[in-house]
């Protein structure tokens, strides 16, 4: 019996997060193909790689067709165990670390996940970015922006939020964000709190059709949605942009990975 | 000119984001060695390739070694042009994507970051995802636990809301989380808000001297933070969770990757 989705096993003695995240980028290069994931992740001694491989060779018997492997795995016995399978293997410890190794001209540790943990210093600094990202939020507060790393700023909905948390759980960067509001173009300046901070601020713009459309999911017929309200929004936000010498990204057709390596190429931010 | 890091550049036609992942996986198994991360996206036409050609030699000249060059590029007189660099490359879509192609019977459709952006449906979801879980962050507001995939529950600072955040961001799961207060603990019994929902309720622990550390960062010589009341919060958690059957996982020792796809496991979402 054959399918019609092609299954992707994501087999990692981790997460299997590194794993999944390859797979995305390859398997979509492939349109026109339905692929159907599945993940056994922490895959971590002999036992749990002969289950792994049994359920493996199980996929393809009820596929008719061999899967995908896709598999991150430090541990050369289980390795040697899962290649048992009838699957096609693209298999990232196999085809790098080897090679790496004598580029390198040291021997890989077999650690499972270093790259993150609580031990991890890099790890600490990320989910404190997060925190600082969630504790100013939308200008919730405005105790630390001094310490920000970068503060965003836009209408309503333009995408802020989003765009402050991929920040800091990809990148570790202390994100601000602060509101533009009616009453800040009635008055004709930025909040004055920010005024401070200009070197580090960055606007975040939308197509005001767009805008429309995701407060209208919030807030059907209300003035808040109304496309006429957002077209006035989006144009003043970008005059006081413009005037303040404020650097701006259009969201509209950008994802949040997209327009987050953008502002970090802005901030020439390399660890 | 010697440094005593290595310099790692992460080059793409997208946000390297991918390459980047990647990277931190496979480097983090060379303990000893120092990596210096570099980034290059967004590198996709020739003349743009030029340029990324001409910094990477300035780096292995400047470093005295040459750079490791972790790439994805999808275009392949990019990709020719990069490859005469003076580096060591990693290179994912050759080394996996010619491959793929035999076995999957199709040739590759050199698109570019396909697997995030506005027109994926799959990128909207793990949008709104995240909107849920802010919304329903702390207990903030409980209009929608009908539609959580999952509901969090522990003390406060036990790790809910970065898990939820990743759940939401990684995996497109609608993840609300709620607190266990002292008040809880007096009653008895969870707060009736929750009660509908034990089937998807899962609880996070935490060691209490762990919790007195976070909290103390927060809120120092407080009852709050106090080692003491770490302690009776903590039990008086888990003696609940216990009472109503709620699985709980232990936060101290692991990232939120790891419980983020532990709980993935336990609701066995197979996307």
């Amino acid at each position: 019996m054959t399918t019609e989705k092609r299954t992707v096993i994501y087999v990692s003695d981790g997460t299997g997060i590194t794993a999944e995240t390859l797979g995305n980028g390859l398997l979509s290069q492939f349109e026109g193909i339905a692929f159907r994931p599945m993940r056994i992740p922490f895959v971590d001694n002999e036992e749990k790689a002969r289950d792994c491989l049994a359920r493996i060779n199980e996929v393809g018997q009820r596929d008719g067709i061999r899967p995908i492997v896709i598999m991150t795995q430090t541990n050369s016995e289980c390795s040697a165990i899962l290649h048992q399978a009838d699957a096609y293997f693209i298999d990232l410890f196999d085809a790098f670390i080897a090679p790496l190794e004598t580029e390198l001209g040291s021997k890989y540790s077999r650690a499972v996940g270093r790259s993150h943990g609580h031990a991890n210093p890099e790890y600490n600094s990320r989910i404190a970015a997060m925190n600082f990202a969630l504790a100013h939020d939308d200008g919730v507060s405005d105790a630390d922006l001094k310490n920000a790393d970068i503060i965003l700023v836009g209408v309503s909905r333009s995408g802020k939020t989003p765009t402050s948390l991929y920040l800091s759980l990809q990148f570790s960067l202390k994100a601000a964000n602060y509101p533009l509001i009616p009453e800040d173009f009635e008055r004709g300046h930025l909040p004055s709190r920010l005024q401070p901070y200009l070197h580090k601020l960055y606007g975040l713009t939308i197509a005001p059709e767009q805008l429309h459309r995701i407060r209208t999911e919030r807030r059907a017929n209300s003035k808040y949605s109304s496309l006429e309200n957002c077209r006035y929004e989006v144009a003043a936000a970008e005059k006081m942009m413009k005037r303040e010498g404020i650097k701006w990204f259009d969201t509209t057709a950008k994802s949040i990975e997209e327009l987050s390596v953008q502002l970090m190429q802005e901030l020439n931010h390399e660890r």
